[in-house]
């Protein structure tokens, strides 16, 4: 494919096919959906040595490039990884199906009975960057929700990723489901993913899922609705009433359980009462584990450390630094978390139950915890079986988007022939 | 305000004053804003003749400038509709407030405890043509769900909403609330939308309400979410099963109710078995009532009328106009409402449960009904108290938007300093 017409028109196509299949995808039965995700698996398990050897093409191409050890470690499967994927199918396939759900009728003055009923969003783009895992994954909860998908992966992983998807469509063969309802963009050409984002005749939905660079382009690029987080600048506030045991562990493991995850804390917030009963602790502890720390004046006057710029509090580290702030109460905690935040995932660690509904209240970010540490925020944990990404929007979904977030309702009516007056 | 820098300035100064009051605003008390939306209904009972006196001064200016009878018409403000803005406020404080609702907790397997809490989205752009009564039941809508609003009417009802805008603003202040929570834009200047559509920082809602000018309009321009339906495409499909009496009774109530709503229906489609027994009957019927039929082929062959074109069955009429067609089985149907209409509302007439089934699963449409005329579709109708717009998009909310649609879910995790492992 040479020019942007042949590009266009093969978008199309996928787009087409994709919309035509997730029509008839509709109505098809659970039994269904789930014997083509336990048959992908299948698939995935007896293709596994072919997957590594087009993945070790695609990992000896990008190390040519010299693309990067984290984008590296990203790209790379493993046995244990394709066992993740195996398992992340076989997870989906028991899950209860939300396609097709029926709130209860509820009857109106006129006598027409209304409920909603859970439908499938149509045709979802997903756009990601390097882990090839995600084509699997991605494509598991899209089949279960009822939805077709078309998944443009990073080209360093196109390899792997179409090799994948060749497992996902014989599952969908084998179950007498369309191959069209799982689509892998063939081109590596970035006019690929500009005619996916201007298909607003034929995909729902876009689901961004990588670095920031990459979210903010395509938001801005998109006419379709997408769900997306930019930032993880997540928060944990100590209270005064605080148990200090706990808050020293609840704070720690939230920045040390993984720097790169976007629940990782980035912000902490220390109620100014306490503070020098527990800095030194926490700090100490920190800097064992090589955690460099940046505080505010009031911070730096308790331990002796670098003081932070107005920059250190709008910004996602993804790395062994923290931001450390002390504050008045609980509502500058909340200010400033609703100010200088992301609206990911905050925490307060407190016993005080008027000052937890407080913050659980007034914090406007997707996930709110009490006395549990920011990295928790996933949607497995959360029990949604998987995420297809983490939303921090505020319209459809937000927090973790599992099956439901990819569904909507629409309004089922019925009556007995009632006529409306005039 | 001349130029485009000043207008900007003004937006960016609602923008933000409308952001800071929807912060405060998501902890207040049902009560506080039930009394708010009271004292709004005093005082535009207590100002009515002023309100009469100014839609007089806006009725005719807009008179002088030739605008056009349905304009006029809908720019008029009567006692009567003045009672209607009366008893809609009232009706709104009666309704329960979703703001808060905390779904059960459920443990997951890690021993956190998951749920979510509904919350308002924040602040709520309005953007709507003449009608004065908008500014009053959008409003009320919008501070029951708890968000800010801000209101952009028609240039020709300027005096009109400012002064129903004091007199919800007189409500505010009476229940120790701010006046921020409802701002009408003072300017007629179209520069004023373009700010309005571009405000991501304060802004995280657009509900335009209007001809499909308008909503395509700003749709195309908004950086915001806009929730929006543009056409209203309805059709009936009497089934060969249906009860001939109650078809043709639901298809002329679906028609002639009024012809100017969105739920109106322009397109009847007949099973081709039963359209000798009831066509000539209702073609009868109809053209008594003035409506002009246009027919596929086969529906001339029985009765004597225009041939539809192609363009008929994509034209929403809000005339009395109706295209007709017969079909083969429910599914024709069913993939003709889904080729050609507006996934606005669609209702088959039958009484096979199992066509019904098939009907209402496999329509894509934001309503699908059974029995009834498409005309019923309307959030007062359908129990939501009143509604702030109609939705056919695919993600947040579909159908009629009420306080529900005005709000979202955020996860609320608590937990017992439980770690996460390594």
């Amino acid at each position: 494919m040479e020019d942007s017409k042949d590009i266009n028109h093969y978008m199309n196509r996928l787009g087409a096919a994709a919309k035509s299949a997730a029509g008839d995808l509709a109505t098809v039965s659970s039994e269904v959906k789930n014997n083509a995700l336990l048959y992908m698996a299948e698939a995935i398990d007896s293709r596994r040595n072919e997957i590594l050897q087009s993945n070790k093409v695609d990992l000896e191409k990008a190390t040519n490039k010299a693309i990067g050890d984290a984008l590296i470690d990203r790209l790379e499967l493993t046995d244990e990884r394709i066992d993740g994927m195996i398992s992340g199918l076989k997870i989906v396939a028991s899950l209860p199906d939300p396609v097709g759900e029926i709130e209860e009728m509820k009857p109106t003055p006129s006598g027409l009975e209304i409920s909603k009923m859970r439908v499938p969003l149509g045709v979802v783009g997903i756009i990601y960057e390097s882990r090839p895992n995600v084509t699997a994954d991605a494509a598991a909860l899209c089949l279960k929700s009822g939805n077709a998908c078309i998944l443009r992966g990073g080209s360093e992983a196109i390899l792997s990723n179409s090799l994948i998807a060749e497992c996902l469509n014989q599952g969908l063969i084998r179950a007498d489901l369309s191959e069209n309802l799982i689509q892998v963009v063939n081109t590596t050409d970035r006019e690929a993913v500009t005619a996916l984002l201007r298909m607003e005749e034929f995909v729902d939905v876009i689901i961004p899922r990588g670095g920031k660079g990459l979210v903010k382009l395509i938001s801005e690029e998109a006419r379709i609705p997408v769900i997306k987080h930019l930032d993880g600048i997540c928060h944990v506030y100590i209270d005064k009433d605080a148990d200090l045991d706990e808050a020293i562990s609840i704070a720690f493991n939230a920045k040390t359980y993984r720097y790169g995850i976007c629940g990782a804390m980035e912000t902490l917030l220390i109620h100014e009462e306490i503070a020098t009963k527990i800095l030194p602790e926490l700090s100490s502890k920190f800097l064992d584990a090589g955690v460099e720390l940046r505080g505010c004046k009031k911070t730096c006057k308790i331990i002796n450390t670098q003081l932070a710029t107005d920059e250190d509090w709008v910004t996602e580290y993804l790395a062994p630094i923290l931001s450390v702030k002390l504050v008045e109460d609980v509502d500058s905690a909340i200010n400033h978390i609703n100010k200088f935040g992301s609206a990911h995932t905050d925490s307060i660690v407190t016993s005080n139950e008027n000052s937890a509904e407080n913050f659980m209240r007034k914090v406007d970010s997707s996930s709110v915890m009490h006395n549990v540490p920011t990295c928790w925020a996933d949607g497995f944990e959360y029990g949604l079986g998987a995420e297809v990404g983490i939303s921090t929007d505020k319209i459809h979904a937000r927090g973790p988007v599992g099956l439901e977030g990819l569904t909507s309702q629409k309004y089922i009516v019925k009556g007995k022939a009632q006529i409306r007056g005039t």
